[in-house]
Order: structure tokens, then sequence, then C-alpha cells
């Protein structure tokens, strides 16, 4: 196979007959980067680390919708490269500050037949590449229309990839684990049903792309700086193993409305031999421009509680009474109405939720299911959907403010927009208005469903430019976002931190709808998360939902302690517990780690990660002097081997250690776990198993000589 | 002809296999409407007039996107049938008080295979027929899609139609006058060129569409009360000569997104033996809805002046400089910019306006180009185009404000949109505040080009949603609004009378862009007057525009006394003397017409009415006992004969009256006027030449005895 492909490559090189070219390499010149143009004047680019191929001859350029497009009769004019070195402080995020490190070459590209200059720009990390075009200001160049992307990622041979289905509308699927060869023939199987859904090619895929070659080496391709520009695709051609950039396109089928000055999002390619650089890599965030919300102290982590599960496993309704057909905001009087006795955001079992919240120290509980328009909200294409400030009779919005502010937790609100956009936009600023008058300063919000107006998709540059909006008018309200079903993030949140979240991926509801692959939270860190952190909304505690709702069936495939470590594994700086108060009621020893876990950072460290199949990280509170571990486990049974060395030296700690239990099974016995506590140092050492789709968590705290006393070391 | 048409006429009857139905008769028994089932169940109408058939049997109906559809196997489950007689003041119009008068029968259908209920409501007038379609709140029907208006309007004959192409985006086209059997071999001829434009057949037309009979029955086809819903049009079975609705669709090729409890549009038939009728009718306002806005003292007729002729000849620029190939608003530096020396919406320039408005008075002024953008605001989809509130360098926003306020003088505020419609929205409430703190209270909106977000059109229901979200929102800072390039008026002014424009026609405009015919103006007011009043922009005094630059060769198809005419002829309760004040100043005798001509009417009487031919009409001012006449003349010589009759008995007045000279030509010497003064009573007649292209406007001034002495009586 390896073979078939190097001849390949070779052929393909002949082809582009290549002219003169220009290489960098990484500060830790692990890396290195060539940039040529093709006789044709066609930009190329490869990347090699530590002399093995990572993107073979790449073509770079774009077809515009009139003629002659961007791609090819282009000179070099100039190169300059340059180096650029800073640390800088993130709001929220895995680690308290962040190296910005890398080798940069700008190319500056002319056109002769047009007069027109592009510039590729190329920025070389210590974990990979960015680069991206840019178009300045010039005479011979003003607007113009992206027809297609002809970004090529070449591959250099048929790598392992974990893939989801190139959609226009969804990122909410199951990963599937193939060969680049098999991803075609894999991919109906791959396409599972969604509320909104467009694919574009049976070998089109999404990034965060994660891979890895035959020898070892981890690839992941994606994108960062997504701003008013479509969300990319990848294409393959599997002939080649070329993968080309497919932009989810507009209406009309161009791909982007441009505007010289410009800039594309950039382009990234992480790759290490070593799994856990890919995880440490920030070189999505270092590629977007810092902070543009000066005062900052007003956005916090957040760990919080929801009513939202029940009505995720059918046992309560977002929906307060089931008689009426439709619904029409303003005119159907709910009052009138007869309760359809399910409907959970009602005052009274919010107070509770309420209770729960402050009694176990989280910050903030979430009500969805709060405002009008429930009844009739999916699969209508209605425009005035919602009104964001209307609430059911049942809901009192002022009492529960009172109430929330009396126990010290955070109300979060909730917008689910239906995807009809402009009525959301109609109604935003009241809706913010509406937030701040009750003491809301988050909300989470939602994209259910086909976008109104049709004829979008929830990827295309127009609804790019409108999630921004939306975070950027939260911003002027001092408004923390957490948007579900927009476009999965690209490191914005540097440039935005007051959205403090996505979804953007299958997350813990599609527990309840009929369930994920075991292994799925051991991909997520290497795909979806490359982009910024998801509100996977873990914690769930009891996997049979028909002991919720004895009308579904579904299981969530995750034991007890996988469900802990969830806390470390996915970053986000808003946890949810997503599970009901009484569940968690039921395991009060267990939800003592969700208790304790924080989420706010100082440090990380990678300690294991395999893609597919394991992932165990370490974090160091940015509060206190304790860590956290998470570990999640894939489909094989597995034990891992942990050094605690980047502890404190001379300090000791008690760690408590929540463990798949002997008789653990994801299965069949989900709840089966085992809490142990031991005195460690960093000098200790751990090897603890985890079953299939299990894994552990440990809680770290510094302690005196007197504290371990009695506790036995590891 | 006649005999073709009747024997498939009798075959259609024969087909239909019609059971039971019902009639009613219009107040004054000039109509009457019959309305049955076939036995497949299909509703059907027919009306009459003296005994005439109007509309012969025509189905009615909807297909859905979901089967069944709302067309067959309806029986009928009760008829009733309703008087009803009112009179009620319009805040504007031709006349202040109108009279609301009609036998109503409200037909119940039930669709026993569904449960559902339709209900078809006839409104019948004296001067012709309204019907909707109703669907109440059931338990069987909520949402639902039209994919198809099944609406028929069956022809009798092979009429005469006025008509323009049917188009999703504009109306902007000169009237092709021709028989029905005519309209697709003339098509293509008349689809001229328009910024934005799609036709959907070759015997699509739109409305209102006027028509005349063989036997000299005229019939106008149109829509009351578009709210949202799309707008219809009407395409032909040129064999069979019915019409059938077209409503104007949503990008997935769907037409209406529904929500019982709903009403459709009124779909209106105005028939008479005489054509001043259809301009008497008030069928249109009538099947509207009394006006939303309770305090209606802020909303005012109005004549204006305004910097706006002078770009649309080419002489002037919106733009302020020609060096930037595309603008991005806030980045893109104005002040440093090298102006064009074109740039009309400068300070000086517009105080300028200010003057000549206060000194001939006028009340308001109309600035276009204002405002940044206008480098770069046409056909390149550019979402971000105009933020409606950045004025370029040389446009003073507070120095104007004071001068117009110290003058007397209302500055009118321009949005144009260039049909970036989320950008408008995203702006309104900022461009609506703005105008009020600077004193504008009413704003002239465009919407050129074709729609953004792509994939929409000017006229289906987001876009007609979009249209009454302006003017509402415009009510709630008692802003006036006359949107051009809107969906064409039907009645909804009386709803919301602060829309007290739209252009939604060939506007004066088009005599700058290479002409429109002569007999434009003999159309207008029976086609796209019907729905409400038009900002057509008269007082055009220059006919050759290369006077004005030399480069435009445009020549007005007009002469001078039929620019003076059209403020009588064409109501508008907005008026602009649209003409470069220089070019007023050369006729100021002339000139003194458009000032003292009023925007306020007591009544309106509609002396001489051919479609096509000629239109005299004379209107009472509102604030005192003067009347106006205006005449205009469509493509032949013609001379009027008119009455007095309608003047207060034994009352002298003095008619001032301004008509074509002797040697007038609307092509070759439009300048030639003549202006007569005489002494006249309500006994006096008067036979008045106008030439082609041509017309005559009279001022009617009550007198006394002493002021009318040595005047000659006519």
């Amino acid at each position: 196979m390896i073979q078939k492909f190097t001849w390949i490559l070779a052929l393909v090189m002949i082809s582009f007959n290549l002219g003169f070219g220009q290489s960098i390499q990484s500060p830790d010149s692990r890396f290195s980067l060539k940039f040529q143009t093709t006789t044709s004047g066609i930009p190329v680019y490869s990347l090699t680390f530590q002399g093995k191929p990572v993107i073979a001859d790449s073509k770079m350029g774009f077809e515009l919708s009139e003629k002659p497009g961007l791609y090819q009769n282009f000179e070099i004019s100039s190169i300059d490269t340059t180096s650029f070195d800073e640390t800088w402080k993130p709001v929220w995020g895995e680690e308290s500050s962040i190296r910005n490190h890398y080798k940069e070459m700008a190319v500056t590209l002319l056109q002769q037949e047009t007069g027109r200059i592009m510039l590729i720009r190329f920025r070389l990390f210590n974990t990979g590449l960015g680069f991206r075009y840019e178009f300045p200001k010039q005479d011979n160049l003003g607007h113009f229309v992206i027809q297609d992307e002809k970004t090529e990622f070449a591959m250099t041979g048929d790598h392992t990839a974990f893939w989801i289905p190139g959609d226009y509308d969804t990122q909410e699927y199951d990963y599937t684990t193939s060969k680049l060869s098999e991803i075609r023939k894999n991919f109906d199987a791959a396409v599972t049903s969604n509320a909104s859904q467009q694919q574009f090619s049976k070998t089109g895929v999404q990034t965060a792309l994660m891979m890895k070659t035959s020898d070892g080496l981890y690839i992941n391709l994606h994108e960062a700086a997504l701003i008013d520009f479509p969300v990319m695709h990848l294409n393959l051609d599997d002939e080649n193993m070329i993968f080309e950039s497919w932009l989810t396109p507009q209406p009309d089928g161009t791909k982007a409305n441009m505007i010289a000055p410009a800039t594309t999002p950039w382009r990234t390619i992480i790759a290490s031999d070593d799994a856990r650089e890919v995880l440490a890599s920030r070189i999505t965030y270092n590629l977007n421009e810092p902070s543009k919300i000066e005062n900052t102290n007003w956005i916090q982590p957040t760990k919080y509680v929801g009513v939202w599960w029940e009505m995720i496993t059918g046992k309560s309704s977002w929906a307060y009474t089931d008689e009426y057909k439709a619904v029409k905001l303003g005119e159907t009087d709910f009052a009138a109405a007869k309760p359809n006795g399910k409907h959970a955001a009602n005052t009274a079992h919010v107070k509770e939720y309420i209770d729960f919240a402050a009694e176990n120290g989280f910050d903030g509980v979430l009500v969805e299911g709060w405002n009008v328009g429930w009844e009739d909200w999916f699969g209508h294409a209605k425009d005035y959907v919602f009104d964001f400030v209307t609430p059911y009779p049942d809901f009192d919005v002022k009492a529960i403010e009172k109430y929330a502010q009396e126990k010290g937790v955070k109300m979060i609100m909730h917008h689910e927009t239906s995807s009809s956009v402009r009525n959301y936009e109609r109604h935003m600023d009241t809706a913010y208005q509406f937030m701040k008058a009750h003491h809301y300063d988050a909300v989470k919000s939602g994209y259910v469903g086909d976008i109104l107006p049709k004829g979008q998709n929830h990827y295309n540059q127009w609804m790019v430019n409108h999630y921004l909006y939306a975070v950027k008018k939260a911003a002027d309200y001092q408004i923390m976002v957490n948007a579900h079903e927009a476009a999965r993030p690209t490191g914005v949140a540097r440039t935005w931190p007051n959205l403090i979240g996505n979804e953007s991926a299958r997350g813990t509801e599609y527990q309840a709808f009929g369930g994920s692959k075991p292994n799925h939270v051991t991909i997520l860190p290497f795909t979806r998360l490359i982009g910024g952190p998801m509100d996977y909304t873990p914690g769930i505690f009891e996997m049979d939902i028909s002991k919720l709702n004895p009308a579904n069936d579904s299981h969530v495939n995750s034991t007890l302690a996988n469900q802990l470590a969830l806390y470390v594994t996915m970053y986000s700086p808003l946890q949810m517990a997503a599970d009901l108060p009484e569940n968690y009621q039921r395991f009060p020893d267990a939800f003592q780690f969700i208790k304790d876990v924080p989420v706010a950072w100082e440090r990380s460290v990678y300690l294991e990660a395999e893609p597919g199949a394991y992932l165990t990280i370490a974090r160091k509170d940015k509060n206190s002097e304790n860590w956290f571990i998470g570990n999640v486990n894939g489909n094989e049974k597995r034990t891992a081997s942990i050094s605690f060395d980047f502890l404190e030296k001379g300090q000791d700690y008690i760690a408590t250690i929540y463990a798949d239990g002997p008789k653990a099974d994801y299965l069949n016995n989900p709840q089966d776990y085992m809490i142990k506590k031991f005195r460690i140092t960093s000098k200790s050492k751990l090897k603890q198993a985890s079953v299939p789709g299990g894994g552990f968590a440990i809680s770290i705290v510094q302690a005196t000589k007197k504290e371990v006393k009695g506790l036995s070391k590891l």
C-alpha cells in the first residue's frame, strides 16, 4: 500500500513541475515547511515532521465565480520570514498562560495577468502549521466571490482516520474509525439521523479530522479563526489520498463573498509522533486574535445543574400543554390551556434545582422550556417561534430570580431559536435586556432544525456571521454564550472569551437517543475540542434511561466512573452535572468528585493518549494546589500507568480514586465503582484498570503530614 | 373568437358537474356572486355585473405540500350571509371619508376525509368583489404549507389587458397593452432589464391587472391586505383564458408556511362599464383592517424636494469618492479619500435645497447619498453595506438639522438597504433612533438589487413579512415610511397609515433611464395605484436629460403640462417636486401650480377615464375650498370635455389652466405650455386639448365677485 502511494506521489510531483521554493523550520526544528510554485504558477506547500512527510505537495488557491481565479499563473514577488514568541493569559482555559511561538513565512504572490496580489501566510509552530490566505487592499481586487477553495492536504498514505460525515448542518455524529480508503464504503452507515442534515460527498468529512499513519504519526486537520467565512469540510480524493477544502455553500452554490482587504481563516495541521502533543497544542487559540473584550471579570467558569435531562429522556416536557396543535405567540392563551402535567420548568421544581445547586456548591441552574412556544417549535419552519421573554404561566420569573439570589445561585438563560434566525436577531436585544433585568449572566442558545430563512445551512458564511453577531451583542451586555448546534469552534473564544461553550458535536443527549459509542469520549478531545470547549453535559449516574422514562429504552454507554472522568478529560469552563438530583443523591460518595472538581485550571498534563483508545489527563486547579485526573477508556479493557511526577516535590497529597469496580461493565453493570484513598507524593506511581467504556477520576489534595497519617501509600 | 370561448366554457361547466349553489347580490344589486361546489367537492365561484359575466366559473383552493390539499372533497357545512355599512375616516387619502358597504357570504367548507374546515368569505361591494380563505382554529389543521394556490379567475373572452410581466423581484416595467391571447408573444419584449428580476412564465402577469372586454366592461384583478403571505401573480392559461393565482415562492419552491387560525389576503375583482368607477372603488382599503395606530397626528401628508434627480440623471453621484474599489464600513477612512467632486449630498448644496424648499412652501427635503457606503453598494451581494448612521465627511448632520429647523423645513431620511435585509434589520433600531435624534420624521427606504440572504425574492412571504416589520417598527418611533422596491401596496396603509408611500412600479426615474411610454401615467392609476399611493416623483420640467448630464441622452416622454397634472392624477400623500431647483426657476409661472397643489384631499371626482388613453380627475383640498384638476393624455391627441358641476353652486372661482401649448410635442417641444385664467362657476364647461403625452392642470380658487372682476368667463 505504501509503495503504491509513493508511486502516485512521484507522478504528481512530476506533473507539478515544481519550480523555485523556500523552506522554514519550526522553532524546535522538528517541522519543515516547503513552499514553491509549479511552472504554471500554482502555489504548492508540503510539510514534514522529523523528516517524515506529513503533507505531501499540495496545491493552494481559489476558484472564483469570475474567471480567472486565484489559483494559477502566480509568481512569487517576495517572501518574508519572521519569528514570534510571546506568552499570553487566557481568560479561561486548560492552563493559565499560553506560549505563542512560531516561525512565520509570508509569501506574496503576484498574478501577472490580473495584477492581483494574494499573500499566503504560514506560521510554523512546534506542534504544527497554520496558514491562511490574505487579500491585501489593491486596485485590482475589491469584491470577489469564492466559488471553491482549492487548498489541498495531500496525505502520504492510507491513514487511519477518526471521522464524521461531512455535513452542512450538523456535527452530531458518532465517529467512525477506518482507513481513508474505507470512508466511502462506511459513509452511509455513518450518517445517522439528525434534526437537520445535508451531506455533500461520500468521501466528505468534517474537521477537526484526526488521523494516524501506519508509522505512528498523528495528524490533525482543522481551522482557526473562522470569521465571516464558511465552515471548511474536507473532501477526499480516495484514489490519491488528497483532501481538498470543501466550503459550506451559499444558497446559490457559491461559497463566500469577499471584500479585500480580507483574510481567510487559518488552515491548521497539528502533527506529532506522540498523541499527547496534539492535545497540548495551542495552535488554534494562538492563531486567533487577542481578546477584544477589555474588562473580562464578568466572564466566569461555571459548574451548573439544569432542568434538562428529564426532558431529554422524555420523563418531562419542554411544552406546557398538549392541547395546542399550533401556537401563535401573542394570541395563544396559555393561561387557559390545560397543563400536560409533565412541564418541568415550573417554579416549584426549579426551586428544587436551586436548592440542590446551593447545597452542593454549583454556580448555576439552567432551565429549558420556561418560555412559551414549545408546543410546536420543531419541524414547521415557524418564523415567529419564540419571543425569549414570555414565561409559561407556571414559571414565575421574579420569584425564581429572588429565590436564586437568596440562595447565591445564578440562573442560566435558555434561548432555543429553532433555527429561526431572523426571529432571534429581531428579539435579541430585548432578550438580552430581559436577562440582565432578571440577573441572568449566561445563555445557552440552540439552533435545532433546518435554518430559517430556507436555503441557508448551519455552517455557511451567512450563519457563521450570525453566530458571532450573537456573541458580540452578548458581550455588549456582559453575557456569556454557550451556543448549541452552531458551527464548531475554531479558537474564536480567545478573541471573544464570553463564548464559553459550544456543543457542535454528539453530546451526552445522544446517550438518551439510543446511545453513543463507548469510545466516543476518547476521540472528542482530538477532534471537536481542538477548536474550543464543548458543553458535553457529563455526569450521568443512571445509565438505564427506562428508569426515568419507561418509554425510552436507551442506554448510556459509559460506566459511572467514566462519567466522573469526563469533568477532567473534556475540558470546558462550563461543566454541567446533567443527571437528576435524585440520581446524585443515590451515590453521594461518587457525587463528591463532581462537587470537588473545579472548572478553572492552572495547568494541564497529558499523561496518556491514544485517540479512540484511551486518554489520561491531569489538571491543576487554578485556585488551589489540588490536582484532578481523568481517565476515559475506549473499547478494550486497559490498565493505565501513571506517574505523579508533576506534583510538587516533597509535598504530601491525599489521592481519592474513583474507579471502575471489579464487576463494572458499561452495558450490564455501569454503576459498579470503587473509591480508594491513598497518600501520594511526586514519586508515586499508579496502575489503574479501566473497563471498556470505563475510566477513573482522581482528586489529589495537598495535605499535611498529620492529615495523611494512617493513609496507605500508593 | 367569442364563440370559441363560449364553447370552451360550456365544456368546462359540464366537466365541473356543478352542484348546489348559492348567490348574493351587491348592495345596489348590480353584481351577483354565485358559489357552488362541483360533484368532486371543488369550490367554484362566478361573478356577473348587470347580468354580464365578469368571472366565469372558477375553482378555488390550495395544493398543500402534504397530501391531501385543501382543494377538493369539500362539502358545504354552512353559508352565512350578512350586510355591512359603515363610513370611516382615513388618516390621508383621496377623500376624507370612505364608505365600506357590502354584502357578505361566508361559506364554511368541511373536507370529510381530513375533518378539516376551510372558510371562504366573500364581500360583494357596489364596485366589485373581495374574497379570502380562512382557516379557523381546529384540531385537524395547525401548521400547513401551501404548495400552490389554485384560485382561478376565468375570463369570458380575449380581453384587452394592460399588463406587466409577472416577476418575483420587480414591478418596474412599462405596461404592454394587448389581447390576453397576445401576452405570450409580447412577453419577452415586455421584459426590460432591471437591477433584480425573475420571471416565471411567458403568460405570467402582475396585479393589479387592468382589463377591458370587447363589450366595454372594465375588470381589475388585485389583492388586499397582503400580510404574512407571498405576493400573488396571475398565470394565464391562454387557451382557456383562465388566470390562476401564482404565489411568489420560498427558496424551497413552496409558497407559504401557514398556522391556523389564519386568513389569506383578499383576492379582489373590481368591475364596471365605466372606467371611472374602477378609480373610485375603495374595495382595497375597505378590505383592510382599521388603523392600528391610535394617535396619528404625527402622520402628515408631505410635499418635498430632494437631492435625488441629479444623481438619477448622472449629473451628480451618491458616492463621495471614486478611489475605493471596495468599502469596509468602520475600516475605510473616508476623511482620507479624495472626493470625486460630484457628491451632491454635501452640506452647502443641501442647504440650497433647504432654502429652495423654504422659499417655495415645501414641507421637506430628501437627501440621498448622505451616508457612507455608496462606492460599492450595488451588485456585490454585500452584507454589511450601509450602517444608516454614518455621514460622509462633507455632510454635516447637525448643521443641516439646525439649518432645516431654522427654515421650518423637515429633513427626510434615506435608507437604501441594497436589499441586504438582515443588515437593515440589525441596524433598524439604531437608524430610527438616529432619525428621531436629528428630527427626521420620515424615511424613504429602498431595496435595489437581489435580496440578501441569497435565495429570497422581493415578493415572497419572508420579504413581505420584512416590509411590514419595518413599517411597524417605524410606527413605534412615529416615523413615516416610503418604501421603494418593496412589494406593491394592497391597502395595508389603512391599518398602518405611517406607510405613506411606495414605489413598486416604473417611476419617473425611468425617464432618465431611457424613458417610459407616453401613456404610462394613464395606466398606473388603474393598476399600481389600486393598492395605494405611489411615490412617482413627478414634476420634471427639463425633458432633455443631456442638459443635466451630457453623457445621458434619455428623454422624459411627457410635456411639462402633463408633469403638472400628475400631482392630481397620481394620488399620493407624499409628492415630490423631483426636478432641480434651477429648472423650476426657469419656469416660475408653471412652477406656481406645484407650489399651490395640496397633498391632502377632501373629495375626488373622476371626470374622465380610459386606461391607456386619458384620465381627468378633480380633487378638493382638505384645508380650503379650492379644487385642483389634472388631465393626463395617452398616445393620441384628444380634447377633454369637463363640466364643473362638482363646484359649490352660486360660488365664483378663478380657474388657472396650465395646458399644452399650441406647438407642444412631448418629444420635440415638451416645454410649450400655456397658462390661462378664467372666472368659473358650477355651471361652467371646458373643452381643453391635450397632445400625446400631454395634459393639463387646473387650480380652482374660490373668489369673491370683486376678485373675479375683469376675468373672462370660461
